[in-house]
Protein backbone atom coordinates (compact mmCIF):
# COMPACT_ATOMS: atom_id res chain seq x y z
CA UNK A 1 0.00 0.00 0.00
CA UNK A 2 1.66 3.17 -1.39
CA UNK A 3 1.14 6.50 0.77
CA UNK A 4 0.19 9.44 -1.34
CA UNK A 5 2.57 12.02 -2.81
CA UNK A 6 2.92 15.15 -0.91
CA UNK A 7 -0.29 16.93 -1.39
CA UNK A 8 -0.91 20.72 -2.63
CA UNK A 9 -2.12 21.56 0.26
CA UNK A 10 0.99 20.25 2.60
CA UNK A 11 3.29 22.17 0.38
CA UNK A 12 1.44 25.36 0.79
CA UNK A 13 0.76 25.01 4.32
CA UNK A 14 4.58 25.08 4.69
CA UNK A 15 5.24 27.95 2.52
CA UNK A 16 2.38 29.80 3.18
CA UNK A 17 1.04 30.89 0.12
CA UNK A 18 -0.95 29.23 -2.74
CA UNK A 19 0.71 28.09 -6.21
CA UNK A 20 -0.50 30.81 -8.60
CA UNK A 21 0.28 31.47 -12.13
CA UNK A 22 0.70 35.09 -13.46
CA UNK A 23 0.48 35.19 -16.98
CA UNK A 24 1.63 37.99 -18.78
CA UNK A 25 0.23 38.62 -22.24
CA UNK A 26 1.38 41.32 -24.79
CA UNK A 27 2.85 42.09 -27.93
CA UNK A 28 6.56 42.15 -28.07
CA UNK A 29 8.22 45.58 -26.81
CA UNK A 30 5.29 46.03 -24.22
CA UNK A 31 7.14 45.56 -20.92
CA UNK A 32 6.30 41.83 -20.12
CA UNK A 33 9.78 40.82 -19.06
CA UNK A 34 10.72 43.89 -17.50
CA UNK A 35 7.60 43.57 -15.37
CA UNK A 36 8.14 39.96 -14.47
CA UNK A 37 11.35 40.27 -13.70
CA UNK A 38 10.89 43.09 -11.03
CA UNK A 39 7.99 41.12 -9.37
CA UNK A 40 10.05 38.20 -8.72
CA UNK A 41 12.87 40.00 -7.11
CA UNK A 42 10.10 41.58 -5.06
CA UNK A 43 8.25 38.30 -3.85
CA UNK A 44 11.64 36.66 -3.55
CA UNK A 45 12.50 39.22 -1.05
CA UNK A 46 9.24 38.63 0.44
CA UNK A 47 10.21 34.88 1.13
CA UNK A 48 7.84 33.47 -1.53
CA UNK A 49 8.76 30.51 -3.75
CA UNK A 50 8.55 32.47 -7.25
CA UNK A 51 9.71 31.14 -10.16
CA UNK A 52 9.91 33.37 -13.93
CA UNK A 53 9.19 30.96 -16.99
CA UNK A 54 9.93 33.58 -19.58
CA UNK A 55 8.72 32.59 -23.51
CA UNK A 56 12.14 33.46 -25.34
CA UNK A 57 13.95 31.25 -22.13
CA UNK A 58 11.27 28.50 -22.95
CA UNK A 59 12.36 28.72 -26.75
CA UNK A 60 15.23 27.67 -25.91
CA UNK A 61 14.69 24.31 -24.32
CA UNK A 62 11.33 22.98 -24.20
CA UNK A 63 10.09 24.20 -27.53
CA UNK A 64 13.28 24.46 -29.57
CA UNK A 65 11.83 22.86 -32.21
CA UNK A 66 8.66 25.08 -32.53
CA UNK A 67 8.69 28.02 -34.99
CA UNK A 68 6.70 30.71 -35.26
CA UNK A 69 3.80 29.65 -37.48
CA UNK A 70 0.46 30.32 -35.64
CA UNK A 71 0.12 26.17 -34.85
CA UNK A 72 3.45 26.06 -33.38
CA UNK A 73 2.86 29.07 -31.33
CA UNK A 74 -0.12 27.94 -29.68
CA UNK A 75 2.05 24.29 -28.84
CA UNK A 76 4.05 26.51 -27.49
CA UNK A 77 1.70 28.20 -25.33
CA UNK A 78 0.53 25.02 -24.46
CA UNK A 79 3.73 23.74 -23.35
CA UNK A 80 4.43 27.28 -21.80
CA UNK A 81 0.91 26.52 -19.78
CA UNK A 82 1.58 22.84 -18.41
CA UNK A 83 4.70 23.99 -17.47
CA UNK A 84 3.08 26.52 -15.47
CA UNK A 85 0.47 24.46 -14.24
CA UNK A 86 3.48 21.78 -12.38
CA UNK A 87 5.06 24.75 -11.16
CA UNK A 88 2.11 26.33 -9.50
CA UNK A 89 0.94 22.40 -8.32
CA UNK A 90 4.68 22.50 -6.94
CA UNK A 91 3.99 25.35 -4.56
CA UNK A 92 5.47 28.18 -7.07
CA UNK A 93 4.17 31.42 -8.08
CA UNK A 94 4.62 31.41 -11.59
CA UNK A 95 5.37 34.36 -13.36
CA UNK A 96 4.75 33.21 -16.87
CA UNK A 97 5.78 36.31 -19.82
CA UNK A 98 5.04 35.02 -23.53
CA UNK A 99 3.12 36.95 -26.12
CA UNK A 100 0.58 34.05 -26.06
CA UNK A 101 -1.67 35.88 -28.77
CA UNK A 102 -4.67 33.79 -28.89
CA UNK A 103 -7.49 34.36 -26.41
CA UNK A 104 -8.49 30.63 -26.53
CA UNK A 105 -4.98 29.47 -25.67
CA UNK A 106 -4.67 31.90 -22.73
CA UNK A 107 -8.47 30.46 -21.70
CA UNK A 108 -7.41 26.73 -22.01
CA UNK A 109 -4.93 27.34 -19.18
CA UNK A 110 -6.92 29.02 -17.06
CA UNK A 111 -9.43 26.17 -17.06
CA UNK A 112 -6.79 23.57 -16.24
CA UNK A 113 -5.49 25.26 -13.30
CA UNK A 114 -7.76 24.98 -9.87
CA UNK A 115 -10.14 27.84 -9.70
CA UNK A 116 -8.62 31.10 -9.07
CA UNK A 117 -5.04 30.31 -9.80
CA UNK A 118 -4.76 32.46 -12.73
CA UNK A 119 -4.17 35.72 -13.10
CA UNK A 120 -4.23 37.21 -16.31
CA UNK A 121 -2.36 40.51 -17.07
CA UNK A 122 -2.64 42.24 -19.88
CA UNK A 123 1.02 44.17 -20.37
CA UNK A 124 -0.82 46.90 -22.48
CA UNK A 125 0.97 49.34 -25.18
CA UNK A 126 0.04 49.98 -28.53
CA UNK A 127 1.64 48.40 -31.52
CA UNK A 128 3.04 52.35 -32.72
CA UNK A 129 4.45 52.49 -29.11
CA UNK A 130 6.07 49.06 -29.20
CA UNK A 131 7.27 49.61 -32.63
CA UNK A 132 9.06 52.69 -31.30
CA UNK A 133 10.50 50.87 -28.52
CA UNK A 134 11.46 48.57 -30.78
CA UNK A 135 14.20 46.96 -28.04
CA UNK A 136 15.29 44.20 -29.91
CA UNK A 137 15.19 45.97 -33.22
CA UNK A 138 12.60 42.95 -34.14
CA UNK A 139 10.08 45.35 -35.19
CA UNK A 140 12.48 47.07 -37.59
CA UNK A 141 12.92 43.30 -39.30
CA UNK A 142 9.36 42.41 -39.33
CA UNK A 143 8.57 45.81 -41.53
CA UNK A 144 11.09 44.88 -43.81
CA UNK A 145 10.42 41.39 -43.85
CA UNK A 146 13.53 39.87 -42.34
CA UNK A 147 10.89 38.62 -40.16
CA UNK A 148 7.72 36.71 -41.26
CA UNK A 149 4.45 36.15 -38.91
CA UNK A 150 5.37 38.81 -36.28
CA UNK A 151 2.91 39.36 -33.69
CA UNK A 152 0.79 42.84 -34.37
CA UNK A 153 2.49 43.47 -37.76
CA UNK A 154 2.40 39.81 -39.82
CA UNK A 155 0.84 37.53 -37.25
CA UNK A 156 -2.31 38.58 -34.84
CA UNK A 157 -2.49 39.72 -31.57
CA UNK A 158 -5.99 39.25 -29.42
CA UNK A 159 -5.72 41.52 -26.31
CA UNK A 160 -7.56 39.90 -23.11
CA UNK A 161 -11.30 40.62 -22.97
CA UNK A 162 -11.55 40.70 -19.00
CA UNK A 163 -7.95 40.22 -17.95
CA UNK A 164 -7.62 40.31 -14.06
CA UNK A 165 -5.02 43.25 -14.45
CA UNK A 166 -4.97 45.48 -17.36
CA UNK A 167 -1.18 47.43 -17.27
CA UNK A 168 -0.80 50.24 -19.72
CA UNK A 169 2.87 50.27 -19.64
CA UNK A 170 2.84 53.56 -22.00
CA UNK A 171 0.66 55.92 -19.60
CA UNK A 172 2.40 54.79 -16.55
CA UNK A 173 5.72 54.44 -15.03
CA UNK A 174 7.26 51.10 -14.54
CA UNK A 175 6.82 51.50 -10.66
CA UNK A 176 3.14 52.65 -10.91
CA UNK A 177 2.52 49.42 -12.77
CA UNK A 178 4.70 47.02 -10.08
CA UNK A 179 2.52 49.13 -7.68
CA UNK A 180 -0.68 47.55 -9.03
CA UNK A 181 0.72 43.86 -9.34
CA UNK A 182 2.19 44.11 -6.04
CA UNK A 183 -1.14 44.86 -4.53
CA UNK A 184 -2.87 42.66 -6.15
CA UNK A 185 -0.66 39.84 -5.64
CA UNK A 186 -0.56 40.75 -2.09
CA UNK A 187 -4.33 40.35 -1.68
CA UNK A 188 -4.54 37.18 -3.76
CA UNK A 189 -1.69 35.06 -1.18
CA UNK A 190 -3.14 36.82 1.93
CA UNK A 191 -5.65 34.52 2.52
CA UNK A 192 -3.19 31.66 2.86
CA UNK A 193 -0.40 33.77 4.54
CA UNK A 194 -2.63 35.04 7.16
CA UNK A 195 -3.09 31.70 8.48
CA UNK B 1 18.97 48.95 -16.06
CA UNK B 2 17.15 45.82 -15.42
CA UNK B 3 18.33 43.91 -12.11
CA UNK B 4 18.92 40.16 -13.27
CA UNK B 5 16.24 37.42 -11.97
CA UNK B 6 16.90 35.56 -8.85
CA UNK B 7 19.69 33.36 -9.38
CA UNK B 8 20.21 29.87 -8.46
CA UNK B 9 22.69 30.83 -5.92
CA UNK B 10 19.71 33.13 -4.18
CA UNK B 11 17.60 29.90 -4.03
CA UNK B 12 19.32 27.26 -3.10
CA UNK B 13 21.01 29.87 -0.46
CA UNK B 14 17.46 30.02 1.36
CA UNK B 15 16.35 26.59 1.03
CA UNK B 16 19.72 25.23 1.74
CA UNK B 17 19.79 22.20 -0.75
CA UNK B 18 20.64 22.22 -4.01
CA UNK B 19 18.80 21.43 -7.20
CA UNK B 20 19.03 17.78 -8.04
CA UNK B 21 17.09 15.80 -10.44
CA UNK B 22 16.97 11.97 -9.65
CA UNK B 23 16.26 10.34 -12.77
CA UNK B 24 14.99 6.75 -12.00
CA UNK B 25 15.08 4.33 -15.06
CA UNK B 26 13.97 0.89 -15.76
CA UNK B 27 11.09 -1.12 -16.99
CA UNK B 28 7.41 -1.15 -16.60
CA UNK B 29 6.87 -2.87 -12.89
CA UNK B 30 10.40 -2.06 -11.84
CA UNK B 31 9.16 0.27 -8.65
CA UNK B 32 10.35 3.32 -10.22
CA UNK B 33 6.95 5.37 -9.27
CA UNK B 34 6.89 3.60 -5.58
CA UNK B 35 10.33 4.53 -4.63
CA UNK B 36 10.02 7.59 -6.14
CA UNK B 37 7.03 8.55 -4.28
CA UNK B 38 8.54 7.63 -0.43
CA UNK B 39 11.44 8.89 -1.55
CA UNK B 40 9.14 12.31 -2.35
CA UNK B 41 7.55 11.73 1.17
CA UNK B 42 10.64 11.34 2.98
CA UNK B 43 12.39 14.60 1.73
CA UNK B 44 9.43 16.66 2.00
CA UNK B 45 9.73 15.81 5.93
CA UNK B 46 12.90 16.37 6.23
CA UNK B 47 12.09 20.21 4.88
CA UNK B 48 12.85 19.52 1.01
CA UNK B 49 11.90 21.26 -1.92
CA UNK B 50 11.02 18.24 -3.88
CA UNK B 51 8.50 17.36 -6.62
CA UNK B 52 7.60 13.92 -8.22
CA UNK B 53 7.39 14.36 -11.94
CA UNK B 54 5.80 10.94 -12.71
CA UNK B 55 6.06 9.53 -16.60
CA UNK B 56 2.58 8.59 -16.82
CA UNK B 57 0.74 12.22 -15.21
CA UNK B 58 3.10 13.71 -17.62
CA UNK B 59 1.61 11.78 -20.44
CA UNK B 60 -1.54 13.61 -19.41
CA UNK B 61 -0.99 16.86 -20.06
CA UNK B 62 2.73 17.69 -21.37
CA UNK B 63 3.29 14.93 -23.61
CA UNK B 64 -0.94 14.24 -23.88
CA UNK B 65 -0.45 14.38 -28.00
CA UNK B 66 2.96 11.82 -27.87
CA UNK B 67 2.65 7.85 -28.23
CA UNK B 68 4.63 4.78 -27.94
CA UNK B 69 7.15 5.21 -31.17
CA UNK B 70 10.76 5.29 -30.45
CA UNK B 71 10.56 9.09 -31.74
CA UNK B 72 7.85 9.99 -29.56
CA UNK B 73 9.22 8.29 -26.84
CA UNK B 74 12.35 9.81 -26.98
CA UNK B 75 10.48 13.68 -27.18
CA UNK B 76 8.70 12.43 -23.95
CA UNK B 77 12.18 11.93 -22.21
CA UNK B 78 13.33 15.08 -23.93
CA UNK B 79 10.20 17.43 -22.29
CA UNK B 80 10.14 15.17 -19.04
CA UNK B 81 14.36 16.44 -19.18
CA UNK B 82 13.37 20.09 -19.90
CA UNK B 83 10.95 20.55 -17.08
CA UNK B 84 12.94 18.67 -14.28
CA UNK B 85 15.80 21.03 -15.23
CA UNK B 86 13.49 24.27 -15.08
CA UNK B 87 12.09 22.48 -11.59
CA UNK B 88 15.85 22.12 -10.33
CA UNK B 89 16.67 26.11 -11.75
CA UNK B 90 13.93 26.92 -9.45
CA UNK B 91 15.82 24.63 -6.63
CA UNK B 92 13.71 21.29 -6.32
CA UNK B 93 15.08 18.20 -5.63
CA UNK B 94 12.99 16.21 -8.28
CA UNK B 95 12.36 12.62 -9.11
CA UNK B 96 11.69 11.93 -12.19
CA UNK B 97 10.21 8.26 -12.53
CA UNK B 98 10.07 7.23 -16.19
CA UNK B 99 11.00 4.35 -18.22
CA UNK B 100 13.04 6.70 -20.25
CA UNK B 101 14.08 3.50 -22.57
CA UNK B 102 17.31 4.90 -24.25
CA UNK B 103 20.62 5.75 -23.14
CA UNK B 104 21.59 8.23 -25.40
CA UNK B 105 18.54 10.21 -24.16
CA UNK B 106 19.11 9.94 -20.33
CA UNK B 107 22.55 11.10 -20.98
CA UNK B 108 21.42 14.30 -22.63
CA UNK B 109 19.32 15.44 -19.89
CA UNK B 110 22.69 14.97 -17.71
CA UNK B 111 24.71 17.16 -20.08
CA UNK B 112 21.96 19.78 -19.63
CA UNK B 113 22.38 20.13 -16.14
CA UNK B 114 25.31 21.82 -14.29
CA UNK B 115 27.63 19.22 -13.28
CA UNK B 116 26.77 16.77 -10.21
CA UNK B 117 22.78 17.58 -10.50
CA UNK B 118 22.12 14.65 -12.39
CA UNK B 119 21.95 11.57 -10.30
CA UNK B 120 20.89 8.00 -12.42
CA UNK B 121 18.82 5.45 -10.31
CA UNK B 122 18.36 1.65 -12.68
CA UNK B 123 15.46 0.33 -10.98
CA UNK B 124 16.74 -2.94 -12.09
CA UNK B 125 14.84 -6.10 -11.67
CA UNK B 126 14.81 -8.78 -14.53
CA UNK B 127 12.02 -8.24 -16.93
CA UNK B 128 10.33 -11.97 -16.06
CA UNK B 129 10.39 -10.40 -12.56
CA UNK B 130 8.34 -7.56 -13.83
CA UNK B 131 6.50 -9.61 -15.59
CA UNK B 132 5.04 -11.98 -12.91
CA UNK B 133 4.36 -8.27 -11.00
CA UNK B 134 2.45 -6.72 -13.94
CA UNK B 135 1.05 -4.43 -11.52
CA UNK B 136 -0.97 -2.94 -14.92
CA UNK B 137 -1.39 -5.90 -16.79
CA UNK B 138 0.44 -4.28 -19.21
CA UNK B 139 2.26 -7.10 -19.72
CA UNK B 140 -0.59 -9.29 -20.16
CA UNK B 141 -1.70 -7.31 -23.04
CA UNK B 142 1.84 -6.25 -24.70
CA UNK B 143 2.27 -10.24 -24.98
CA UNK B 144 -1.48 -10.80 -26.25
CA UNK B 145 -0.59 -8.24 -28.67
CA UNK B 146 -3.18 -5.83 -27.31
CA UNK B 147 -0.37 -3.63 -26.74
CA UNK B 148 2.35 -2.98 -29.35
CA UNK B 149 5.70 -0.92 -28.85
CA UNK B 150 6.39 -2.44 -24.96
CA UNK B 151 9.45 -1.87 -23.42
CA UNK B 152 11.38 -4.92 -22.63
CA UNK B 153 8.65 -7.29 -25.16
CA UNK B 154 8.95 -5.54 -28.49
CA UNK B 155 10.57 -2.04 -28.12
CA UNK B 156 13.96 -1.97 -27.28
CA UNK B 157 15.48 -1.19 -23.47
CA UNK B 158 19.24 -0.37 -22.55
CA UNK B 159 20.19 -0.39 -18.96
CA UNK B 160 22.34 2.25 -18.14
CA UNK B 161 26.18 1.50 -17.93
CA UNK B 162 27.61 3.99 -14.69
CA UNK B 163 24.13 4.64 -12.92
CA UNK B 164 24.91 6.71 -9.20
CA UNK B 165 22.63 3.69 -7.87
CA UNK B 166 22.05 0.54 -8.99
CA UNK B 167 18.76 -0.92 -7.03
CA UNK B 168 17.96 -4.88 -7.36
CA UNK B 169 14.30 -4.32 -6.67
CA UNK B 170 14.32 -8.52 -7.47
CA UNK B 171 16.78 -9.09 -4.02
CA UNK B 172 16.51 -5.84 -2.18
CA UNK B 173 13.15 -4.92 -0.28
CA UNK B 174 11.50 -1.78 -0.50
CA UNK B 175 12.84 -0.62 2.46
CA UNK B 176 16.50 -1.41 1.66
CA UNK B 177 16.39 0.43 -1.88
CA UNK B 178 15.26 3.23 -0.11
CA UNK B 179 17.80 3.32 2.89
CA UNK B 180 20.10 3.38 -0.39
CA UNK B 181 18.73 6.67 -1.96
CA UNK B 182 18.42 8.49 1.33
CA UNK B 183 22.54 7.83 2.07
CA UNK B 184 23.13 8.50 -1.00
CA UNK B 185 20.92 12.21 -1.51
CA UNK B 186 21.72 13.08 1.83
CA UNK B 187 25.37 12.88 0.80
CA UNK B 188 24.82 14.66 -1.85
CA UNK B 189 23.19 17.93 -0.46
CA UNK B 190 25.39 17.80 2.45
CA UNK B 191 27.56 20.70 1.37
CA UNK B 192 24.64 22.93 0.76
CA UNK B 193 22.79 22.05 3.90
CA UNK B 194 26.05 22.12 6.41
CA UNK B 195 26.49 25.80 5.20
Amino acid sequence: MLPSCVTYFERIGRQRHPGLVVWFTGLSGAGKTTLATLLERHLFQRGCLVYLLDGDALRLGLCSELGYSIADRRENVRRAGEVARILADAGFIVLAALISPLRQDRERIRISLAQAQFIEVFVNAPLEICEQRDVKGLYQKARTGLISEFTGVSSPYEPPLNPELNLRTDLKSVKECLDQLHIYIAARIAPVSGQ
